[in-house]
């Protein structure tokens, strides 16, 4: 057995039945990470003495007390670098945050460490999560497996990077405008958003801030919904979280099935041009999603005014999270950063009320679109993984692109509205490379979005197959 | 019996054993309000013959299925100008919709007709609720029961009044810097700010806002913790809204005692001028808590800050919520209400995100303060009842304020942090005008509020006393 890429709730069980101890997974998991790691660059930090002593104490545990043993006990995880990690050096992929080392935990890490996951590691991302790539000063970047000279994708690159090439099951990430989506799509791996409030976030500088969430990342629908149920609920500390069943969340993976969905495809959303590969892809994949009982009717909801709520969200989010840097830390910062910080600084109260009441439109549109589907499927992104030295891509079939973050609005439309997404992979392009797609959920609806993943995940060809890095 | 005077929860027991009808206390509450309206002014708009046709049909119901009514079967209640109401006009109190007549009830008019409710017409308002006072260019001044002469707060004070008076015993309300609570303080009622997102509120032009709430307010506990069981919980219309059981707010107020409540006594909370007398009388009802089973402490969280968050927000939402009027309606808004809007045209998104950085640093040290404490008890107001002509306090103990919103700090410090608080009476001034106490709780705990202010309100011995205009 190739424990590297043992599915998290296979690995768990295993492990709560001696057949696998804790250390051995952590083992398997550091030795792989010495043997592809330097290849691709997906995790920053390594926590390799940490992760061991934690997993002799949950091995010890296993014999004392299986019965009261987390759901996730033994079982490996990565973090990304945005989030603190008690100990293990955080850098936010920032040259201002080079030697940091926190002395506390992120809440979610917290509450991974009490399901029984091991921490082995810290994954790479852009300079405090800014872009859909994964390239800082401090680390350089991080490169798809499926061909090491294009990008992952990101922000949660190194996340999704180490999933895809079995260092570890599990991968914590973030997401604003579809880093949790984005690097799973580019690497063949499940990325979820989750509804804002859903995993509670602290520390956050902005507690009540409703457009970046963090989630689960996993090599399967099952492994994302099991690590969705340890960090989900809420807790006092941030004030948008609300109560939920966790267990729902599991449940809605078991004898997966996609009877009665009335499934959307939406196509390019009439927002961004896509990739005609890419499109072709995703669309075939509707016939696997209708296989297993779904509907699909070629529909998209109104989407606009989604790039104005884009810029100006992003902008005056830029501002509240890194104004206070730019004085001291300006020329210490990457150019594109300080860029979108400076061009955030020119926002008004004019502005961002004017974003926050289309918002308010469309999150109404979203719903009533809604009232006759249950999920919308789009692909993940509108292109494939381009050369890892390029930011972004600055055309799609010919047509230039206006900035350098309108090809990711297939997720970032989802994410103003604050609705769940998933993506998951429905295929390749000729040569090779994973294609996403994206399935969309009604407001606070993760059960259906995993629900309909699962039912497409157990019926798609695919699903075993490797990249070349570790094929 | 006095049905204008019997609490909500003693006539719904009523209505469901049929010792009283739908049609009686109906007609009761709507013959008081043609005796008693006149002189404060409280209804801006009667709906007479709608609540007379609701009754009758809610009469008839109690006769073929008492089994099934709900919980508010056939009791009268007042809904606040600010919220549409189908067939009823809803001017805002504003010029711009004097004669405006919406199709389509708010959600939570909704939901207290789905209780049963009676709506008997609404309740006057300063125009867009900008203000604690009740004062608008259509219907003129609202005035304070206990002295024809002085102003009843605001902004639901209307719906103060009308409870003060016996014209419904349940009023439905709004609060961003305390219009549920310092017009309950200035009438001698009960009102309680829930946690953004508890009462869903629907439709709304900034869904995500988590300043202005809606709630209940009545003339005793156990009236206001069922009519939040009627109006809390999710709704896909209100994306910050979250599941809730609304069974234990009731719960919490019966058998009241503050038996080992820790209590804060607050005090001016070190951000406000307050009143000596309102001050006194506020901090003379610590002993009623103490004498219940509290044990209260001198102390108040650290609210440095709180001055900028309350401006900046303020100016940001008045924007958002109203810059679009500006070009076709400034002459006809009043004065006040656009130097409002023009002031917070001058934010940028600088100010507006050091705001939201100092509100989350806020809600921190809130929460630390709230491990050693479950309530913290302030005077409602830091003012008796002004002149009715006054839009607000100028002075405090002879100390200018510096604006025309920092006598509402203490009602405003809870908001900005988003956490529940209520006001109760407890006591009066010695020229006999009542005083707010108010009870401010944990993150989402209004059950501890609701229990903490039972407790009072059953030793408080004037608990009974009615204003001089319908002694």
């Amino acid at each position: 057995m190739d424990l590297c890429f043992t599915p998290a709730s296979r690995l768990a069980a295993l492990i709560r039945q001696r057949k696998v101890s804790p250390l051995d997974a952590t083992q398997a998991v550091l030795a792989q990470i010495e043997r592809v790691n330097p290849k691709v660059n997906a995790y920053c930090t390594v926590a390799a003495e940490a992760a061991l002593a934690d997993a002799r104490k949950a091995t010890a545990a296993v014999t004392r007390r299986s019965a009261r043993l987390g759901p996730l006990h033994g079982v490996p995880v990565s973090i990304k670098d945005l989030t603190p990690t008690r100990g293990i050096r955080t850098t936010w992929g920032s040259k201002i945050y080079e030697q940091h080392v926190p002395t506390e935990d992120g809440l979610i890490v917290e509450r991974l460490r009490a399901a029984g996951a091991i921490v082995v590691g810290k994954t790479n991302t852009p300079e405090f999560g800014a872009g859909a790539n994964t390239r800082n000063a401090v680390f350089g970047a991080t490169r798809n497996p499926w061909n090491l000279a294009l990008t992952c994708g990101g922000s949660t690159g190194g996340g999704a990077v180490a999933l895809a090439t079995g260092m570890g099951p599990l991968a914590q990430g973030s997401d604003l405008g579809g880093s949790l989506r984005i690097p799973a799509a580019f690497c063949g791996v499940v990325g979820l958003r989750p509804s804002p409030g859903l995993v509670p976030i602290w520390p956050s500088p902005l507690a009540w801030e409703s457009y970046g969430v963090q989630g689960p990342m996993a090599r399967t629908v099952e492994d994302v919904a099991l690590m969705l149920s340890a960090i989900a609920g809420p807790d006092a500390r941030s004030p948008i979280s609300y109560p939920v069943d966790t267990r729902a969340f599991v449940a809605a993976v078991k004898r997966p099935s996609a009877r009665g969905l009335r499934v959307a495809w939406g196509g390019d959303l009439g927002v961004t041009p896509v990739d005609d590969e890419v499109l072709r892809v995703a669309r075939d994949a509707m016939a696997i999603l209708q296989r297993s009982g779904a509907r699909v009717t070629d529909e998209h909801p109104d989407l606009d005014g989604v790039h104005d709520v884009v810029l100006v969200s992003r902008g005056a989010r830029m501002v509240g999270l890194h104004e206070e840097k730019l004085p001291k830390w300006r020329d210490v910062m990457q150019e594109h950063l300080v860029r979108n910080i400076d061009s955030g600084l020119k926002l008004t109260a004019s502005d961002i009320g004017r974003c926050e009441r289309q918002r308010s439109a469309l999150s109404t549109r979203l719903r009533e679109f809604f009232e006759r589907y249950d999920v919308i499927a789009t692909p993940t992104t509108a292109v494939r993984p381009f050369p890892v030295e390029t930011w972004y891509p600055t055309e799609i079939n010919g047509q230039p692109m206006g900035n350098y973050i309108a090809w990711v609005m297939l997720t970032y439309a989802f994410t103003v509205v604050g609705l769940p997404a998933i993506s998951i992979p429905c295929g390749f392009t000729r040569d090779g490379l994973p294609v996403g797609l994206q399935l969309a959920g009604r407001w606070r609806e993760e059960t259906t979005v995993l629900r309909a993943a699962a039912a497409f995940e157990s019926a798609a060809p695919w699903a075993d197959k490797r990249p070349p890095v570790v094929a």
